[in-house]
């Protein structure tokens, strides 16, 4: 079944079919990064644009991989270089670099929303790297992906998000992803980070971890961005670790075959202890190398169309 | 007829039937970058490095993706990150990068003249991507084949490049190549912004722009960088605007089929208007188009040489 | 015979053979650089991160033409835009990376020894591309291929290093080196920047560049950073110049055949003069193509392991 989509904006709008179809392109090309040749000729002379206004390595580097080792030609094009700090206008950036011909643009930005608008205006693909506290499809998907080989299904699991709700664009597209897939999603944090409005997107509020923790099939940390404490959002780092850490004290209350998510960056003994993140339950290394094979899946499905 | 040069520095050293000849290769090339698969193996296993003394997303990019559709491998080495910082001279910092054996240099550097120098101490091709005010001999390359394109000439056309001609390496290669291929170049801006001795090049001048557009088969407009009216050069962007700015009540009073043109990135209301910038006479996403096109003929003209 | 390490982590632990056969290999390769076709496809579908913890261009980019003209795909991340800045661990960058499925790290770090624990941790192959004042193998690899080259042999050769000893991975990775492969060794610089137990590793001392130059088959300059004059290790740049710096008037007491060797980039006028760099006596170029062989050679025996 061909996929038939222009862009990768966001999981909300995604089929479940399509959801399902993007994991099976994943799953079968992930053996691709184990070969001695790590490099199938699928993409060649293909050009894909990273357009990143935010920096990022972790996620620019995952698609470069994924880009290259399908053959394509990968450009990098950053804010701080760009000609952006001339004063150029985001659209105007997106249609020269349209005029030199890509294939696809992989776009991070900090507005929200932005990437509609870009995708509108050009016929090339484009992939959401993430907009402001909006989406991060490919995120949501290769979480899903290593839910999926560890837990052989989505539908029916109960799946807890902990941390900052409000500014989190993993745990939007998650909360899209999962439930549309039949997991339930709690999500936990303190309230000062809990946005309004969740039960409208189908996950069940709590503001006490330790009370939820023995529901959860699955444990997704949040990266908890330090300068939350000097937007008085936070009491403390310390309060925060006491409360919404997961450490292997409150791990204690999980089920024996629990999973643990983080989307990394981790910050070690603030969200997440350093036993748990290397402990037996964590997949978090595995979110990494699925990041790979999930962003080939895109990247594949969206040349194929052209 | 093979091309004989070792390096491209400038407009005003090249023949009438040296510029022919790259437009006439420039056009056979452009329709790789229309293919589904855009890649051709000329240059296989040639070395191309960037060496960017001034910041550049666009031009960088521009030859990057030229060199890349030619099976070339590129490098990147711009100020900011290289050894130049630790006091290492320019000749030093490019005899060592000669040292790794690369085919083409590709440089921007803020010294007008530097290139020249530079050129004299490698065997390998040096391009001039913008040298200082000096030249920036692509640039003009794509702006008369985007010209030839549109007008299936150059020969008796009138040009008129508006705006800071004085600082203009855009303006200046562009005066040496269209005077040579038989156009006349009318330029236009305000006093403080127009160098002396234009004539001798085969320019001529004038300071009031609704005068001359009447007359222009092309309207070639120049970016503004706002800092000149720090240097006292300019009164305000907003008077500059009135009187030099292209918009649609000056537009009247062009020619049906005038040519509006801009080197990129565009300043929205200061030198050109939306309306103008996007309306039907306006080519200046072509320009880019053909900035790839003239940029593999480039370097697949200096790569046969060898 | 095959290279068996995992890792290269430094010139102290490899034993002769081993460094024998590298150069071997590094003279062998070294000819694919002069070809027209600089390429070959040894290392095709292999994956090589540049992980840079300082800023390098000299070492980045040799390493880079060495792995791209083995057909390997390359990628770099830096310490300025990776998620170092976020307070991740080192460790935990390395094992995200690796999650990706690299088979080469090369890898440049501020601390001395951080190298080997990361190697400890991760399957892929380590290169040290300098680890603050602990060693940087690769450079004592091209430095002893290009005394070879000259001189057909090591053993019995007296090199003279100068300059700031305590603070060079430089010459600690040549004094491990040369001396293994039978060469005798003199360093000289003021007191101040001679560290203490250099005979330990094989070397002799002088304070007196004039009185040891007559002995030596080739004298290695090192690059004098000039902060070292804030820390109160030098009286000053000309004074430091006049003792130890390397000029046309002191080379007249060397001998006829003597080798000048820079690792780059070379402060003209401090520790060499310019007729001295660029005389005949100088092999500072042949050093850095002998640069882009080495690391080839490096890479290839490190991947062919796998």
């Amino acid at each position: 079944m061909p996929f038939k989509r222009k862009d990768l904006l966001g999981i909300r709008d995604l089929e479940v079919h399509e959801i399902e179809h993007i994991l099976e392109v994943a799953f079968s090309l992930k053996e691709i990064n184990t070969r001695a040749i790590k490099k199938v000729p699928t993409l060649r002379g293909k050009t894909v644009i990273h357009l990143f206004y935010e920096p990022s390595t972790r996620t620019r580097t995952s698609f470069d991989i994924a880009a290259k080792r399908l053959s394509a030609d990968t450009y990098s094009v950053t804010a701080s270089t760009s000609s952006i700090v001339k004063g150029e206008t985001t659209l105007d950036t997106l249609k020269n670099l349209e005029a030199m011909k890509p294939d696809i643009f992989i776009i991070r930005h900090s507005a929200s929303g932005t990437l509609q608008r870009l995708a509108q205006h050009t016929t090339a693909s484009v992939v959401n790297a993430g907009d402001g506290m909006h989406e991060h499809p490919s995120q949501a998907l290769l979480d899903m992906m290593t839910i999926k080989e560890h837990k052989n299904r989505l539908d029916g699991l109960t799946v807890l998000i902990v941390g900052d709700i409000t500014h989190s664009r993993v745990a939007r597209s998650n909360i899209w992803g999962l439930t549309k897939m039949g997991a339930r999603v709690v999500v936990c944090g303190p309230a000062t980070l809990i946005p309004p409005r969740l039960e409208a997107m189908g996950a069940s509020v709590s503001l006490h971890l330790r009370e939820v923790i023995p529901e959860a099939d699955v444990i997704m940390m949040l990266r908890l961005q330090t300068e939350r404490q000097q937007q008085m959002l936070l009491p403390s780092l310390r309060e925060y670790a006491i409360y919404y850490g997961l450490d292997a004290e409150k791990l204690k209350k999980a089920k024996n075959d629990v999973l643990i998510m983080h989307p990394g960056p981790i910050n070690r003994g603030v969200e997440i202890s350093p036993e748990v993140a290397d402990g037996p339950h964590s997949v978090i290394l595995d979110q990494v190398t699925n990041g790979v094979a999930v962003r080939m899946a895109l990247l594949y499905l969206l040349a194929q169309r052209q």
